[in-house]
């Protein structure tokens, strides 16, 4: 069966139900809205290199259920090599569209360690979770779908864990469970290409005990289903892509995310793969940090690259030659395979689940999270380092004062400085702005978790005492070295 | 006399022509249009604290000419402590508003720095130089003046000189030169503070040589003055200003930046300082760069005051303790102190020139200036880092949304969480994202120059064959060590 | 057939022809002497291992050629796992060892490196290179030979070729082609492991040109070969070994590295694996580098591993929990993993040569270089830092004073603090000195060849040219925006 | 009264009774045994530049006492310039000598804190102890004397009191308080300078409270005081010192660390400045590690500019041009800047204590001692950089190898590569080994105290709820809000 082309793509959003709001007010239809046609652009795209001789490799493989050719991010990991195949796609991605192509991410890798997980509460709990999931895998595979993930709730008070919240739905709750499915009731916040999605897996956002077991939810639901409305999140730089100017502001591409707001919404017993099995939620996060933090080397490096042209070309369109700035141009190639080739590495330390999942390294994954936290910041230091100050300081007029009769000329003239014309110096200026401080681009910092929960586990799996016992028999120290005791 | 007040200020500035630009509009009255009254009111503040008891110390002195109290940023600095006292304002300054106050810096600096190199070129050329610029400092104190700098200009392609450039208009120049003035032509650029200036002192950008003689300018123009038109720079955020919502989404206080936008300017003789001298270009930069990049470790330090304490403020509206973050905050706090220590040390190693003036050390200012473009980024991360998710992706809806009477009540419910009201954790959370993507601040990376200028001079003054002998002699190596011949 | 055992080797070792000197004197014996026998007992716990039934899948594997047990380090690298298998082998070592076990390293890559290239060289030559590798790699399998492996040549002036120097034997070179073999003269330098190997194998210390075809030498040697004299180096802490007390003031393992001075040496053709087909050293050093310098980050990440170790003892020898310091080794536990994981990234993006062997990826590997290069510094400071004065400045007094009959007791008492004993700390602080600054380790920094080496190569593995598309494309610039002409 | 003389200086350290051991044995004649010479040599150069025309400036000032020319290191430092001398000095030591003079340092602070600290105590008290001081520093003065300071204690377990210790002998402390004097029992290590002192500054090495009085104790003692037995600590390199090539392994310049291990000392009153008066301990830290710690910022430069001397003859010595590396010397040449004018800063930021001393800000100092920890050791890695792997991984043979009859000709021909002969580059190759892991120089580390101590000051003097405040008022924010309360 053929895939599924971008018009056939665009022809299921519009056929959704409305039920996206930004500043206030309704999005009638995702793929022509100012506010949500660049992040459906970059979906798009998806479908087109899918479909393109040339990168249908990267974009496209093969059903382990039915053999049949599917899109990549329908696709089960079951080696390193599929773990890097996400990796490579998600490079691509960042690569055509600058920014983030959410929805073929977060819903992807829940289908893929959902599957692990179902097998392990299955066969002690004698569910059928597997098979609904693989019922609705199928169905994915065959229609085509592009399907965000949700994990963050809006959490409430840090400090509290979510049954002693003062406020029950600030984390995404089973209010009832019913024989045909259950009903949910709270909010999933900062949901990446929301906007571009046909349907969201719903996820646990954290690992939850016995007295939080309403909140330990894994279903899919479409994403116009009755009782969610979603609110799109704003950026600084958004206000621009709603201008009449906004071709030459802004690129095509982009991504949003999405506020995500259940009241009394019901999902069919089909689409629901945990409910309530908290004793699970902690695999859960544990095979899901592993691959997302392993993979997410990809985005950042991805954007990298494309910030390494930018300043390529703002170079010479400041009338120097790239050569100048080699050291940094190199530094941020360094940068950008840190966290790439670390993804890798830990892709390659994996281990395969008995159910056929393959998981990449936990170590390894949230070493890469806090680089991929903190080498970004410098990339797009050197970024603004070598655009000049145009693209750093918010120093640059708008277009409608290049394009003012009365002194556009004057602005133009000005902007005018070495290869390139004066619109393509300007265009380029706002391309190395909105990668670096415009925030066309979902966070490195938090997205999948912040780096100090990484952090806690790598200290987890560093295992101390066998290296203190290393140096011990390196410097034949028989004597046993313990912690003092408390005093 | 008694010190000018805030409503002398406005009054003065409501009394220029407008001939100032936005998004393709004239701004009738820069103290209400939304698009500069911000950078007014921080410039106001400081007519506030010129008379306020508490803060006068900082924002007052007494002029070395009359001994009449004046506004500090009105003096001159002739000690290790007056640059400090520049100092210790600019942090202030950043403290109270958050960013930059422009229009008392450059145009301050100027003046100082004029007053020696003005010195210098009368001693030789037996020019008036310096008597006309005591009589415009003078006016400058007693009408407690608020004036902007400008050197950097259009510059066209980087590669080629000014003289050499196709359009001669990409550098400031001397048109004309009569009995009672000169005409100038061209084009300032990101000039900070303007909206918020009565007069602009223009300046040399670069250092010229015999050919680019008619670049070699010094002089004070009203920010008004017949054939200027300036243009305001737009800033990822800045639309947000615009709206009706400002109050909640955006500080009261600001800073932008313009293009000054020169045709056949006519500048009374009186007013200029510098014409064709191209020779002390050198010198004037020297200066320059010494005492700016010395006392810039004030401006991003103040800044990082304000991104410690904002943190300090998501932390706990997040439901956490700040002392969750201490290893953050002190991070944070050493890179503000290394800047503003730098700069202090820079002071403390000056020297004080012939003329009065005092400069700080060239080769710590540059060294600071490195700092100043790289550390405020890492503060940036950490304040995203505390601030968690809403704070650093563009993941929170507008405050329209907010108040949305649909689902406004959902939007506020999410962003409760620990101390204090969803709608200040909405407003604390735009703080962060303002201070550290929506780019309401200039430039620490470019503003005085590039840090690969600076890495420049620290190259040119740090003595390498003298370590190289200090080397050899602790060694006892007799031989001389040459650098090797082309080959 | 069983695999040698330790004392197998030494027995080995014993038989060899002293031509090993240090300090001015012979090296009668390199398996007792203190000079050299910690080199020794690193190799020989390698024996110890591969026989071990817990360790022996790490040391052992099995033929490709004969299908036999052999020890890893003799083994061909033909998938990522081979050299994921070499990485594991390495960490370990250090883990071991606390430093180099540099006869089981290069060696190991020039088998499998050349042959490759001898694939490529036979098939365009007509030579039969390969099949005399085969003959010998198979002895070496039987025999569970050690074999170092030496590139660096002395070079002489760093700005002439091999061929310009005015002294010719600065790089070892083929002074005579003859039917039987052939004659070499020169010097390999800094050669690790070399004490302890039974053989060396010789290779190409660049890529040579046709004017330098002479220094296009790979072939084995006997490592006593009749005109060959080694001197080892001396580091700065070595002189202790040599004292009575080295038992307590240095580990029983370590590395040496040799000088290796070249006299008419003459190799049979059987050992001669490529005679002046200098077109073929780009490629060796291609391939060479790239698994080197991808394997190398297990060396650094397991010596930093025993670092850790050393620094909980520390911490808790000095009477704090290794809790306290929580954030620095979780910081150490990252540094080591960046390297680790970023090295197994670069064989998990590696590729398979038609000839069998499988090499990682160049760019990644020689991102990994910069970073092996500098990530260690970091953590040597940490573990200074966690250590205390007595680890870090030369603090500690000898272990002849702390035995010292009038004033050892006062000694004692003042090194007794937390846990364990004075004389455990001391031997616990002299391990962190040595690990830091004693400089028991051969060189991260130039092991290899130099970080601006690799940077080369990333510069030119990052394709500018492509990012600058993608970043025109992302803001639809249709114009070419190219290199400025030189002016 | 004219200055003192080298000849003076050794002429009174032959005088001293022999108290100080090494290896198990006595050094009879601190100025000729090797183990101690190279010590007294870098404090002799120190009269040698005093009676030196050009360097009389920076290593002579005035008395305030008695307006006689005296030893700047014997002086009152009452003014940010007077501090600023000491850093000069302090650099200036360190190019010449390659290393710490630590017997012109913490005794020299010790005597301008202490100035501060008696009038405190005698002023609520009623005692005479600065009278007793002004004494001492006029005899000091007038005898030119070097007088090394001692601040650490053994400590013991860290996490006790000195008062619950096990052993009460690991902290120095008062054991008899007669008429006539004190008598103290216990030790203080690693001591910098000790070998060459003439006297010792006994200084409180912590804040004590009234259970641990017996500690608070401030006096000067003899270097050859009666009771006192001094071990002189090793350090990697040191055994080269001892040998007859040691004139090629090692500069003739150098610092020794000592343990002082005192045995019912007796220490007339006049001597002492402090008994008991626990209260004032946290006044004298205090005041010391901002003075100590602003001014080490000057060491660590110092010995950075020898580095970037030593990494420009290798880069020659090499065959390179230093040009090659310009990049990486202006990146430490930076490093040294920041230390230097970040203390130079502390000082322009301190204050005036009634009594005259000057000192520096705390928090500033602080934050310099956070830099002094940590950019020392990348200066130290681009030294290695530079300096090629002769110089990093102690790859470099012996010079009795380099001499040897049989084979020596061949090391020196290796050797013999760029600028300068092979014994030349042997030498800067062993500079740049002992500049960066000889560790001939005490610890930027742990010298003075841990960096940790120093994030400790940096928290208390990094008002949060101040900041916070900016905060809230940039962003018009009402609400208190506060830290959470503990669940």
């Amino acid at each position: 069966m053929a895939l599924k082309t971008r018009e056939d793509y665009l022809e299921a959003l519009r056929k959704l139900r409305p039920n996206i709001y930004k500043f206030g007010e309704m999005i009638e239809d995702v793929t022509t809205h100012p506010a949500t046609k660049r992040t459906v652009e970059s979906h798009a795209l998806n479908y087109d290199a899918a479909n393109d001789p040339e990168l249908e490799d990267i974009y496209s493989t093969t059903s382990t259920f039915t053999g049949d050719k599917i899109f990549r991010w329908n696709s089960m990991m079951q080696s390193t090599d599929d773990l890097i195949g996400n990796m490579r796609m998600k490079r691509q991605n960042y690569r055509r569209t600058g920014s983030c192509t959410g929805a073929v991410c977060v819903g992807w890798n829940a289908m893929n360690v959902m599957w692990a997980v179902t097998s392990e509460i299955d066969k002690e709990r004698g569910t059928d979770y597997q098979q609904r999931l693989r019922n609705w895998i199928l169905a994915a595979q065959s229609k085509g779908l592009t399907v965000a993930g949700a994990l963050t709730d809006a959490k409430g008070d840090r400090s509290l864990k979510p049954s002693q919240q003062p406020d029950p739905d600030t984390n995404l709750r089973i209010t009832e469970v019913r024989e045909d499915g259950i009903v949910i009731h709270g909010a999933k916040l900062m949901i990446c290409g929301t906007a571009a999605s046909q349907e969201i897996f719903l996820l646990p956002g954290s690992i939850y005990g016995e007295s939080d077991q309403d909140f330990a939810i894994a279903c899919v639901v479409p994403r116009d289903i009755e009782g969610l409305t979603i609110v799109e999140a704003t950026r600084p730089s958004d206000r621009r892509e709603l201008e009449d100017t906004a071709d030459v502001e802004t690129p095509d591409t982009g991504i949003t995310q999405g506020w995500l707001l259940f009241e009394d919404v019901f999902v069919p017993k089909e689409r629901v793969f945990m409910c309530k099995e908290y004793k699970y939620t902690a695999k859960f996060i544990q095979y899901f940090t592993a691959n997302y933090r392993a993979c997410i080397g990809a985005c950042v490096s991805g954007q990298g690259d494309v910030m390494i042209g930018a300043s390529v070309l703002m170079a010479r369109l400041n009338g120097l030659s790239a050569k100048t700035f080699t050291d940094k141009l190199v530094n941020m190639s360094i940068n950008n395979t840190i966290t790439y080739g670390l993804g890798a590495g830990a892709c390659a330390l994996g281990f395969k689940h008995p159910s056929g999942s393959f998981f990449a390294d936990s170590h390894t994954a949230h070493t890469n999270k806090v680089m991929v936290a903190t080498l970004p910041y410098e990339v797009k230091r050197m970024t603004q380092e070598i655009g000049g100050g145009i693209v750093e300081t918010g120093c640059m007029p708008s277009y409608k004062d290049f394009t003012n009769p009365q002194y556009g000329h004057l602005i133009q003239k000005c902007l005018k400085a070495g290869a390139g014309s004066a619109e393509t110096r300007f265009k380029a200026a706002r391309l190395s702005e909105w990668l670096t401080i415009g925030s066309g681009v979902p966070g490195c910092m938090h997205g999948g978790g912040s780096p100090d929960g990484a952090k806690l586990v790598v200290r987890f799996t560093t295992p101390l005492e066998e290296y203190a016992n290393y140096a011990r028999k390196i410097m034949n120290i028989q004597e046993e070295v313990i912690e003092p005791k408390k005093k």
